[in-house]
């Protein structure tokens, strides 16, 4: 273990603690005190501090895409477990049904489940951008939707470019997490750019 | 203030706390026990329960945010308040540089700070996929880039067409903080789309 610790820079408190919540599997026991750990244990290591640290997720969130990519889950089982590990629950009942109606519209010839959590936590967002005064008559959120398709194509390209199941899951969950992530910050770089451009 | 409650459908508590940690301004006095409070009143409260509640913002960020708000700075002032504010703080000595420089070609053209918190996250992002042995050798991440400047060319026209400053600067605040959970949002409705397109 404490080599381990070592490799992956994760003290060993962490990776104990990891253990206990049954994100990283045991290691090979060798004697009482001694437990062999390999690269399978290096590489779930990674992923764990990738999808806690860089994704935000919380430790249950984090056990469940666990436990999706070690079974045997199809694709889109993967991506709806993945999507609502890193998604605030919201029940519809709970959304005014004038703001689905509206992301819905926006969605128009998609084919979305009533329940896909990005189509509920769209209409709080537009909801909260309504009880702001924030309107987009000029067709503001239709270029989100339009950028959204983009970047989804562009991560089931790549899903469906890796080798095997193991590796096309593990892209599935990978990118759903960090996804968000790369997005956010590169929106932040390219609103940097135009209004650079712009205004000066 | 019972009835600001009742109107905005927020806890007396949740705005008396809001007063204290002065994200609301205090309301005109009337008597010592009564206080008048008016439709700014009613706007700025849904703003901080926007910034908070679906925003995902502390209570620190949203007073800076606010703060930018009723200050008299520029647009990009302002842009550069509200993306700090909605990002995680990285230095960038704590980056890896190739980390940076493979950012800086997906950038390539854009007018974009060193320390953009943008650019610090996404080098952030690149370096958790890498840890995890995710490649983007076919241009998985020009994409994002792509889907990026679509994003920040749609904000920078809608808070172009905001009728006056105060406008403009709240849209500013507004969109980026909501907008980042609108993308997500519909990225995970596009997800499910694609994927039922291509698996059924």
């Amino acid at each position: 273990m404490a080599e381990l610790s070592t490799t992956s820079d994760v003290p060993v408190a962490t990776i104990k603690y990891y253990l206990r919540e049954k994100l990283l599997p045991a290691g090979e026991s060798e004697t009482a005190n001694q437990a062999r750990y390999g690269s399978p244990h290096l590489d779930r290591l990674r992923l764990i501090r990738a999808l806690i640290d860089v994704g935000g997720l919380s430790i249950a969130s984090a056990r469940s895409v666990l436990e999706v990519i070690d079974s045997d889950a199809s694709l889109p089982e993967t991506f709806a477990v993945a999507q609502h590990s890193v998604s605030v629950a919201i029940e519809p009942s709970d959304l005014d049904p004038a703001d689905l109606d509206r992301i819905d519209e926006l969605l128009v010839g998609w084919h979305v489940s009533p329940n896909n959590p990005g189509r509920l936590a769209s209409a709080r967002v537009l909801s909260a951008f309504r009880g702001v005064g924030q309107t987009d008559d000029r067709g503001w959120f239709a270029r989100y939707a339009e950028a959204a398709l983009l970047i989804a194509t562009a991560d089931l390209d790549e899903i469906e470019s890796r080798p095997d199941r193991a590796a096309k899951v593990e892209t599935v969950v990978v990118g759903t997490v960090l996804g968000d992530a790369l997005i956010s910050g590169l929106r932040r770089a390219a609103q940097e750019h135009v209004t650079s451009e712009r205004f000066s």
